[in-house]
C-alpha cells in the first residue's frame, strides 16, 4: 500500500522586500518546513512527499535547502492561485493509493496521530484529525448578539487530512468554490463522509508571532 | 470607581500525596498564582483583590506566600463546591463597584485587556473577552456525522469577565444550573446581554502539560 503526502506550502509570495513566508522560518536548528517534511520520512520513509510551493519560492527553497544539507527525498510542484488549485497540483503528481493533505506550517503533528489518519483512511476513504475546543465557546449573532454554545458538540480541525486517492482526485474534479475551506470540504461537497480521529495538541499551524514563541518551546 | 478582581483557583483537593494543583506550579521564578495576581495588582494598584481557594489549599498558599516573600495585598475566601459556589463566596466580600471574575490560572490576561473589560463594563455592565477560532471548526451531530461550520461565526471565550457588582450579585442569587459554565452564562441567565471586546492570544488558561509548557515561553 503506497501513500503519498502532499505539503502544502502557499504562504505570501516573496517578492524583494517582502517578509520571508512563515513556513521558512527557522525554529530550532532549521526552517519549519524540513521539520514538517521530516514528519512524514520519519513515520515511512517509502513514502511519496510532494511539496507545493509557488513558484516565485522555489529558488530561494532549493537554496537553503542546500544550505542546510537538506537531503530528504520529495518533489516540488508549482502552487496555485488558492489552496484549492495548490492541492489539485499535487494531487496531479501523486501516485499513492492513499493521499494526505498538510500543511507546511504544521512540523508537530505526531508520528501516532499520521499513522491513524491512514489507517482510519483504509476503512472509511476520508478522515481528519480533530482536537476538542478548550475554552468556553460563543457563537456570535449580529454585532450586539451572541450566545454560549456547547463546546462538546465542536471539534477543532487540523490536518493531515488523508483521503483515498481516487476519492481525492474525483472531489477535486469539482468546480472551484470559495466554501472549500479545507480538503476535507472539497470531499464531503463530492457527496463523502468524512470519518474524525483524535489530532495531537501540538500540531498547531504556525502563522503568527505567538505561534512562533510557543514553536521554540514545543521544540525544546 | 472602585475595582475588585476575584480571582477563582479551584484546582483540585490537596489531599496527601495528591498532585500539587496547576495553580501553584512554578512557571518563571513563581507559582502561576502569584503571576494573575500580580497582572491585576499591575492595572490597579488600589484594586480589590479577593482570592478565592479550598480550605484545604490555604495553608499550603500561606507557605508559599512566605517562601516567595509574595506580599501582594489580597484577602483570601474559601472555595466552594462548584466555580459557581466559589465566585458566589467571592462576591460576599467584594466590594467594588465593578467586578471581574478571572481564572486563577490565566496569568498572561494583559494590562489591555484587563483595562478595555472594565471600560466596557461601565457602558454595558457585562463583559467578557473573546478570540477568533483560530483552526476550521466542525460541529458534531452524532458519533458518525459531523458538518463544517463557519468559524468566524465563533468566539473562544476567556477570562477576565467583568460586570456591575449589582448586576452579578443579583444574577449569582439563581439557583444554581449545571448548565453555567462561566459567568457570563449565570449573568445572561438573569437576562442581561453580554458585551465582547477583543481579547489577548497569549492569555491561555493553564491546565495541561501542553499549557505549562507553552507558558515557559510566554515569559521568556
Amino acid at each position: 500500500m503506497k501513500f503519498t503526502a502532499i505539503i502544502v506550502a502557499g504562504g505570501s509570495g516573496m517578492r524583494m522586500g517582502a517578509e520571508v513566508p512563515k513556513q521558512f522560518l527557522p525554529i530550532g536548528n532549521k526552517p519549519i518546513l524540513m521539520h514538517t517534511l521530516e514528519a512524514f520520512h520519519r513515520f515511512d520513509r517509502t513514502m511519496e512527499i510532494i511539496l507545493v510551493l509557488p513558484q516565485s519560492q522555489q529558488q530561494y527553497w532549493s537554496t537553503l535547502c542546500s544550505e542546510y544539507a537538506f537531503t530528504l527525498p520529495h518533489r516540488v510542484v508549482d502552487g496555485g492561485e488558492t489552496r484549492f488549485h495548490s492541492v489539485f497540483n499535487g494531487l496531479q503528481q501523486a501516485t499513492g493509493h492513499y493521499v494526505a493533505v498538510h500543511d507546511g506550517v504544521r512540523p508537530f503533528v505526531s508520528a501516532e496521530v499520521i499513522n491513524r489518519c491512514f489507517e482510519e483512511a483504509q476503512r472509511t476513504k476520508a478522515v481528519i484529525p480533530v482536537i476538542d475546543v478548550y475554552e468556553s465557546l460563543r457563537q456570535v449573532c449580529d454585532s450586539q448578539l451572541s450566545v454560549a454554545v456547547d463546546r462538546s458538540q465542536f471539534k477543532l480541525v487540523q490536518t493531515p487530512q488523508v483521503f483515498e486517492a481516487n476519492l481525492l482526485r474525483s472531489a477535486y474534479q469539482q468546480p472551484f468554490n470559495p466554501l472549500f475551506t479545507d480538503d476535507a470540504s472539497v470531499v464531503e461537497a463530492y457527496g463523502a463522509t468524512i470519518a474524525l480521529v483524535p489530532g495531537n495538541r501540538e500540531n498547531i499551524k504556525i502563522t503568527t508571532p505567538f505561534d512562533l514563541q510557543i514553536s521554540s518551546a514545543l521544540l525544546g
